[in-house]
């Protein structure tokens, strides 16, 4: 196994940081490194706001749902998906671009390219002995996020990465099995081999919730996702990107 | 600079192969690596399919737009954004999660979340000396690409990755510019700077093109991107993916 595949494998996500900001150098690495990514037909739809103002650190850590760990890292950053450049792409060469921003293609697209960025900005981070998280608790309340970021239409932040140096090591969450995640030329085509896997997966990490409280916890994954799917979150979402300008034809 | 910071910022597209297939444990080690990244509230709302068998290669090459290195590589998987799991979920738990699996908010999440564990397989491959493509063009018709795949509803395949070892180098395609990509604390307010930094970015590219061609193509960034998007390309898809049952609400 290298390095690379060691500290892929080796991801958990951090959520208590020592107080020690990152270097502008680390930022920059992490940043030309989310840039390094793929993106689709090279249209680079996304932007990276990093937070300095102590302000509107604490103001988007109340918004995710007062985690503290949002306020209390050694930087935080928002990825956006981001089709406003591509509005001024419209101005810029006269053309009427407008039916393509507003699509759910390019929406898509837009998330799609934000979330590359991302993920090789958490590798890039945790290459350098750095925990991370991703927040995606700014979803609960995006009116009022846009306002801090002041972002404008056709931006949508979708969700925060906080970084800094770890100061307790978290256990890895056992992940679905390979087979029910990877499949062979068509999609699992078993309703019960299917069903049987979630439920042999369902053991695991009701094993690995026992093991960590000391039993006060066992709670299935099946459980834990109807939970929190019976909820119903963030149910403002397709009403608020579509008056952003996107997803909308 | 470490050797996964070095792995990330050496990336490029990689569109020819030689024709040697990748090992079992090669492929298992970059399912693995997908499986690490994060995943919103543990959802883990996406299924990779790896294709092996050589006529729905082709098919999906076809698709793709004809794309020879779509069928000529060491591996090809697809990546989806997958709901249906939690479909079953809903049945296996008895419960009603049809609102939250329906919405805007789920779809997002289930689009991040697949392009997460893509970024890691792309890293981890080119870690392995292999070169990776993301496969964008299965979108041009996505209704056949899931008919060969043979999915449920509330799965979305959402881009190809085809892998291999590489037969030659690309250069690296220049990004936009850093500070046009990363910004402090708001989105950057200025509109002329933001059309300045679009303007010398073009001039990068320009150069870009010139160099590579001996002077045949000079394009500029936002002419390649007013002239893509001008097309209204894969307008089909909001029908399409509320029609699977995803993005509705």
């Amino acid at each position: 196994m290298n390095s690379v595949i060691e500290t892929i494998l080796n991801h958990r996500s951090q959520r208590s940081f020592l107080p020690r900001p990152l270097s502008e150098d680390q930022i920059k690495t992490i940043v030309e490194s989310a840039q390094a990514a793929s993106t689709s037909s090279f249209i680079q739809a996304y932007s990276i706001i990093g937070i300095t103002d102590p302000g509107k650190k604490k103001a988007l850590a109340e918004l995710a749902g007062s985690q503290t760990y949002v306020e209390e890292n050694g930087h935080l950053m928002v990825f956006c998906a981001d089709l406003y450049r591509h509005t001024l792409i419209g101005e810029l060469e006269g053309q009427d671009l407008e039916a393509s921003l507003d699509s759910t293609e390019k929406f898509m697209v837009a998330c799609i390219d934000a979330a590359l960025a991302a993920q090789n900005a958490a590798i890039a981070a945790e290459s350098m002995g750095l925990g991370i998280c991703y927040i995606g608790g700014i979803r609960n309340n995006l009116p009022e996020v846009c306002k801090v970021l002041n972002t404008p239409d056709r931006v949508i932040p979708l969700f925060g990465m906080v970084f800094g140096y770890p100061d307790q090591v978290n256990d890895k969450k056992p992940r679905l099995p390979f087979e029910h995640v990877y499949m062979e030329d068509e999609y699992q085509q078993s309703k019960d081999r299917y069903l049987e896997q979630l439920k042999d997966y369902n053991r695991t990490t009701s094993e690995y919730y026992k093991e960590r409280t000391g039993g006060k916890r066992s709670d299935t994954w099946t459980s834990q996702m109807a939970h929190m799917l019976s909820a119903g979150r963030r149910m403002y979402m397709k009403t608020f990107v579509q008056g952003k300008g996107l997803n909308k034809k």
